[in-house]
């Protein structure tokens, strides 16, 4: 009950202070509530690859955030134990993409969740599939 | 045959060239060959996500910018379609990530490869694994 | 044009006619469309693993089978490249599960599924993801 | 220490026993240590798809059966959570199918286990992956 003093907004809030790769991404978070969240950002130049596109790693490390937020919006302490993700589209360096992650999901050990990202012309270009485990301990204190 | 002129190290070479995330993750290539690269990476205190551990994106990238080197380094263009990464253990920052990746099949449409990352203290903290899509297309033009 | 006269249930009967491990199942299919299908079987008390629950290859194959019927629904015969399936809840026997195929991008090469598995209490017991390669081949010729 | 009365060998055969999904498919164990199993079996006419190739479901339920004895060869309960295969080579009936799971991570609460499928003639057919949940209950009670 104590717990409930934490929202997930606190959560997802306390994370982002902390994600300094987040920030490099420049990652904004528009939505979050237990087990839910949906972000943007924008794809800069420098996010390029070998072969002109957008690096695979940046869609990936969108989606992975977007699921950190999701899978411990409950404050429950959870690390990411396998993950997947399908490459659809290539992304441009302008690009806006925003990842949505839902819960299929939501057990007392471990969690699995989907996101999925789009451009700014609602294309999907990429999914993304977690599977968390739940440490038991607390993101936030209180 | 004359595509024998390009060989992988100059494949890679040329993809390095381009790859701007790969330059920021400062990305060392220490061995290619047909259908196999090792790299490494420094990891940056910038690099930390929301737990204060390394951001899952940054082993992914560092894995996905190794299976590009491998998968592409017979110049047959290659993308790819679906990867996934299990995560073993937390990275730290200043940790030394050295990426390995072999080839599982070669085939003639796709490829599939498998990518160990290790650290410094040769603990396995993320295993990899990629399909690429062959695209008849050259990465190196001659 | 003239690849309009097979339907997607004409792909499926005879897919399903030649399909033994599917008729061993006593998969039925429900519904089919291009890029769908929904199927539904019974487990039989053959069907558990060493743990007394049922076997996690049963949900597997089921979600198997839907995949290929949606994903070579127009006629362009396509084969399994790389699958995952994420296991919810065990499944006894007598349980009825139904298998729904949902695709979530059609290429010209390759094509991505996702089949969603429940239960007769509606609960969902597997989550499977299927990247397929289309070999330009037909499965019924005409 | 009372635990180590019940060996590997001891696991997997009262596994086994009650496997009847893996009898039907007629699966031998040919060995078995802490977190290793070689299996084998022949491929049935009555194993074909709708394509007149072996199913994929064949492959999978023998790699996830090797998969299990070998996450549970030291009487800790463990489930599947998230599996994956990649299918290599088509298998046609008469085919000697040949699975080995190595353990690539032995954590107290996960386990993370690849299993390569190779035929007769030593090709490699598939390869699978799995991770593990700990249940902390026993196979074989003593």
């Amino acid at each position: 009950m104590t717990e409930k003093k934490i929202s997930p907004q606190q959560v997802v809030e306390h994370m982002l202070q902390e994600d300094l790769f987040s920030k490099w991404l420049q990652i904004e978070v528009l939505a979050v509530r237990e087990g839910y969240c949906k972000t943007q950002m924008k794809v800069r130049a420098e996010m390029i690859n070998g072969l002109g596109i957008t690096h695979g790693g940046i869609a990936f490390s969108l989606a992975d955030s977007t699921f950190a937020f999701a899978c411990n919006s409950r404050n429950n302490l959870s690390v990411a134990l396998d993950t997947s993700i399908n490459f659809l589209k290539p992304v441009q360096p302008a690009d806006i993409l925003i990842a949505e992650a839902i819960e299929i999901h939501n057990g007392r050990s471990t969690g699995l969740y989907q996101i999925s990202i789009t451009n700014q012309h609602e294309h999907k270009i990429a999914i993304f599939k977690g599977t968390c485990f739940r440490t038991e301990r607390h993101v936030v204190k209180w």
